[in-house]
């Protein structure tokens, strides 16, 4: 059996035994520009932890035709209104596209086309998410405990981050009456 | 909350719910080429399943950038020493990666590159599996059930058959004292 190897990767709870992970740590002090009660966040201490994100490069970043998997970790909470959720982006090749898969917890994925027209998606245990292409991409923690889901996309994507750290998403997810809803972005 | 819907796939159980899903069934009759004891294939049922694999299509075949999704399930069951497998395929687009995260039951990926180097990965529930570019793949169930496995693979990929069914992987996998390993191909 010489040519018989164990798996690289095993999903999820033993990740960290893979090879070629990155892992990545956003705290409150890096998303100031993501959440708009200014008021509340200045409240907040900067050191809370919002997410995490563990990733596998099995190819180069920017080879065509490959592909990169990760594991993203929303901590529960709020800022003001506003959930707990990623930084977003565009990919910075417009027009490649991604999978989401839910692993535990209940989120929401907020899309927004180029014309900034945003929808939300759903998140729950066992749900796939399709991403197209040209549309950017943010997920919000809207449940009581983690939130984590598996990524799949292509290695030449990149990240535009930019176009959303500036104008954010045409309509934000905010808790009305213990609900998530998703309201007209007034920073816009 | 009009633009907030439910997702669009359900993981696994409710894949069926979705929209845009491809089925495709493979018997042993049709895939008299694949494996290399003819007499013990002759003396089987041809309507036996040897798969199913059932497909999301988010976007056209062909659309560079997108991703496609799919479920393979792989019954248990041999001809000869060989075990019930896949076809096996080189992409189209031979730069084109994929992923494959094992669900349910045991099995063996068999990546094959270029230059006829044949090496398997254990398939066991959670493992996952990044097939590189230029690389053939073929995927065997070496347990007493059902062997799932779901996939992501770029939408410009598409499938080679046709070199894998004329010469097969370099190695071949077959039950030897109960335990599955790889042995030089005699038909190459």
């Amino acid at each position: 059996m010489n040519n018989i190897t164990k798996p690289n990767l095993i999903f999820k709870d033993d990740l960290l035994t893979g090879e070629n992970i990155d892992r990545l740590t956003r705290k409150l002090k890096d998303l100031g520009d993501i959440f708009n009660d200014k008021a509340a966040f200045a409240q907040m201490d900067g050191e809370t932890v919002v997410y995490d994100v563990e990733s596998s490069f099995p190819v180069a970043h920017g080879t065509e035709g490959g592909l990169f998997y990760g594991i993203t970790y929303i901590h529960p909470g709020k800022v003001g209104q506003e959930y707990f959720m990623t930084k977003g982006h565009f990919h910075e090749i417009r027009n490649r596209g991604e999978y989401y898969c839910t692993l535990e917890g209940e989120g929401m994925l907020l899309l927004m086309d180029e014309n900034g027209n945003t929808r939300a998606e759903k998140m729950i245990p066992g749900s796939i998410h399709y991403i197209p292409g040209n549309t950017a991409h943010r997920t919000a923690n809207v449940g009581e405990q983690i939130l984590s889901f598996s990524a799949f996309w292509p290695s030449d994507a990149g990240h535009d981050y930019g176009t959303i750290s500036e104008k954010g998403f045409s309509e934000i997810l905010i808790e009305q009456e213990g609900q998530p809803v998703l309201v007209p972005n007034i920073k816009q």
